[in-house]
């Protein structure tokens, strides 16, 4: 859909110069971007591209001087990602997922829907299950029983949201994401390698025939408003509470939730993270990629942990940790910086033995 | 479904004390019980919580004094996460999946069902497939060409299950977890780089060009009774022979099981777990999450491996491991103290130059 | 399917020796073999098992003499997993998800099938998506809004390949695979405590209620000709150009590719890898189990990163990495065998500082 430069700098709440009337379909980058495109170069060394590109209008840094490129008309903008966001919010065409209830969709008689929901082919709607106004379920959803999820819900294809998970409004989940499945909790009638691993502080276990008796989980899953989930990434259910996801939490793909885990508001996790069991996690927590984190701990407001890192006891708030056992950041540089510098420290301390004992092996 | 405090002590094998005829609805934490609910304070620091909550009964420790708090019945149970265990399947309402074959299931004529199995909505099951008594097909599961599943399965919704595997009894399968990809086995027409790295010890490689050829998969995988998956844990086909999975073994959510590799039983596997290509893996083998097993490699009976271990090479039975690699939890540990007492050690072989160079530099 | 040894021999471009004309229903190992299959036992201590079974042929190694095995005919190979991927190729009986487009399968009237593509039951293609000739789309998978996939390709059970994805020739596709969702790309309208956190170099970070304004994904994900994707695996869309795939990369199980990553021609992943948002990645580069790469960096050309290795800066082509974070494969080994000989570093330096300060205390 089309938009002059005036709509869009309006939208983005940013200065417009030139020739504003132009119209514009789409955005691209400087050497790709076509006559009717906005080429978007936010820093100086982007906007080099513009002139291989046919670009008529562009997005700009904030005190760029736009006439110095051969273009018509600019957008100004402060904070480029913030008004890229907003940009991308514009000329998303979306998945086409269709309004109303396909035909192929089973909605069951006891469930609510509200206003302006649309179901998609071969979704399912199961009992008692309540979803907001202007949601959208897509292709071959599966929603459960008493589940309940707010206004404004856009579930891609494939999404799995298992019985009585209770979801706020504003809700992206993106395919094959599954939301209230059982826990992993598990006991042996008798104590169990792990148990005796624990206490006897790693010696050896002998747990022999011991099978696995499992706890249900009775406990659901509660999320928040404003919370996105990444495909493929599995949320489980708690055991007799729920498992709780606060307000404006961004979970990438294949991340795992374990049962009894509470996060708080506005975390941001990038993909393949996992969180264990009953740890709780603050607000504004990031973690990177491929981050794991040890069950029944607890991880402070604002922290960031860098990628891969493995969180095996508590965590203050505001700290920015790495590696593996995860340390605050200097620690972590320090102690590798520390192995490198080995090879040399055993010279040393040869050359010292050498010296002091007359030989490299007498001590 | 209410139960009476006796019909629940007599499901645990458990004693009930006071008044036993009191009728319970469902579990919750002390401080959140209602009057009709059962109060979990196994331990004393969690009976605090009951003056804060409304319920009438409760489930303590096994000499626990019921009479100190203001209930009026009381179940006293030894093994507290086994109580736990056995109250959480009383309690379980499930998925409310329905009963029989939903009519937009499609069940192939030449397939097999045995007595009570349910088939949900928009589920599939191909020819030739044989579903034991019993079993729960959720709604757009997927059952492959002559697979075959035990009696009593509970295979929620989106599972896959692909041709000719062969799974025992009580089996249960999270939404989208998928059993019998094929294997990520291929091959180049020249040695690979990955035989040149490990011919030459790491030196660098040269591998222009190559492109792969597929091995298929044609021995899909063999699981035992008792098995439970995770939701979008994946399990490949064995290439001539099945990927094997013993009795008992429980795995949690996004697993990765590759080809060829056999199982023992009462495994347990946290989540995120990926287990390379034939691999052995003995019986009572624990996992932590985000645990890796590099391929042709074995692990013994009892082993238990901390969260994040990633296992390079063979390790004999009974073992704690931790880290990367994988190594006894103690040398892991003495490996990362003595990271931590490098600085240290840096002062102090400088000092030793020092006074015996009168340099820090000379040697 | 049943073949001669001739035909066999024929088809692998390999020699045949004996009664050529036996026949073969599949292949199985050695000692398992029966009459009418083709015993596996490419190397000389395979070869022993072929006395417990009943196999009339064997595939053998080049040289091998076949008269001292009690079989009848032989066929010798001299690059056996290369002649094992032909066999397998001969010998899959595939899924058997039928042909023509299945009556309860939904074709949109705007979606261009080339001639012999079949659609299996309750799968989905969307409004101008086009598919190649001879593509097989697997039961419940979901092809979206203009998607476009070449010829010859097999998508899988509940394959989702989302809006405006374009994928070449001979795809395939393993179950729950999910191509083209959202990248995990958000913004803070002011500076988030990621920002900080490296702009400090890691200092505490106090980044108090901030949320996260989300990037649309606008650009899609382009895959080259024969790559082949694992089950459960996800690539994210770019956010202004796609994330792009080469010819020819074979990516294992349970993987995540992030929005605006490039990877070149013939990679091979290993399961559970993760590339972070708009990183490059070379030609025949080699992935084990479990790598992670961080964002917007680069991998050479023929790079081999070892299993559970993570990758934080450039790596340069050819390298051989291991480690966390991954560095030369030799570099990463001796660090290790470093850490190990601690214990007796400590020993030594303590035993120093007794013979020159007259006390391990002092310095």
């Amino acid at each position: 859909m089309p938009y002059t430069i005036e709509e869009i700098a309006k939208a983005l709440g940013a200065r417009a110069e030139g020739k504003t009337d132009l119209t514009i379909t789409s955005a691209a980058e400087p050497a790709q971007a076509g006559p009717d495109q906005l080429a978007l170069a936010m820093k100086p060394a982007f906007a080099a591209g513009l002139s291989q590109g046919k670009a008529r209008a562009a997005m700009l840094w904030a005190d760029a001087v736009w006439t110095d490129y051969e273009i018509e008309a600019a957008i100004l903008v402060p904070r480029p990602r913030v008004a890229m966001a907003g940009l991308s919010a514009i000329f998303d065409p979306g998945q086409g997922y269709g309004t109303g209830i396909h035909p192929t969709a089973i909605v069951d008689p006891g469930a609510r829907l509200g206003t302006n929901v649309s179901v998609g082919p071969m979704a399912y709607v199961a009992a008692d299950a309540v979803i907001g106004d202007n949601s959208v379920i897509g292709p071959q959803a599966y929603i459960g029983t008493a589940a309940r999820i707010g206004a404004g819900a856009l579930l891609h294809s494939g999404v799995r949201i298992m019985a009585r998970v209770r979801i706020g409004d504003r809700f992206i989940a993106h395919p094959g994401c599954v939301v209230g499945s059982d826990g992993h909790s598990f006991v042996t009638a008798e104590e169990s390698a792990v148990e005796q691993a624990r206490a006897s502080l790693g010696e050896s276990v002998t747990a022999e025939g011991q099978s696995w008796i499992r706890l249900h989980s009775l406990g659901a899953v509660v999320i928040g408003d404003d919370v996105e989930l990444g495909a493929n990434t599995t949320i489980d259910s708690g055991t007799v509470r729920p498992t709780q996801i606060g307000n404006g939490c961004k979970i990438d793909n294949l991340c795992h939730v374990a049962h009894n885990v509470r996060i708080g508001n506005d975390c941001l996790f990038a993909a393949q993270c996992g969180i264990a069991g009953s740890t709780v996690i603050g607000n504004n927590v990031t973690l990177g990629g491929q981050v794991g984190v040890t069950d029944n701990t607890s991880i402070g407001d604002n922290v960031v942990a860098g990628g891969a890192s493995k969180v095996f006891s508590k965590v203050p708030a505001g700290r920015v940790i790495m590696g593996s056992p995860a340390v605050k950041m200097d620690t972590h540089l320090d102690g590798y910086k520390a192995i490198r510098r080995l090879p040399r420290l055993f010279e040393q301390v040869a050359a010292l033995q050498k010296a002091v004992f007359k030989s490299g092996e007498n001590e």
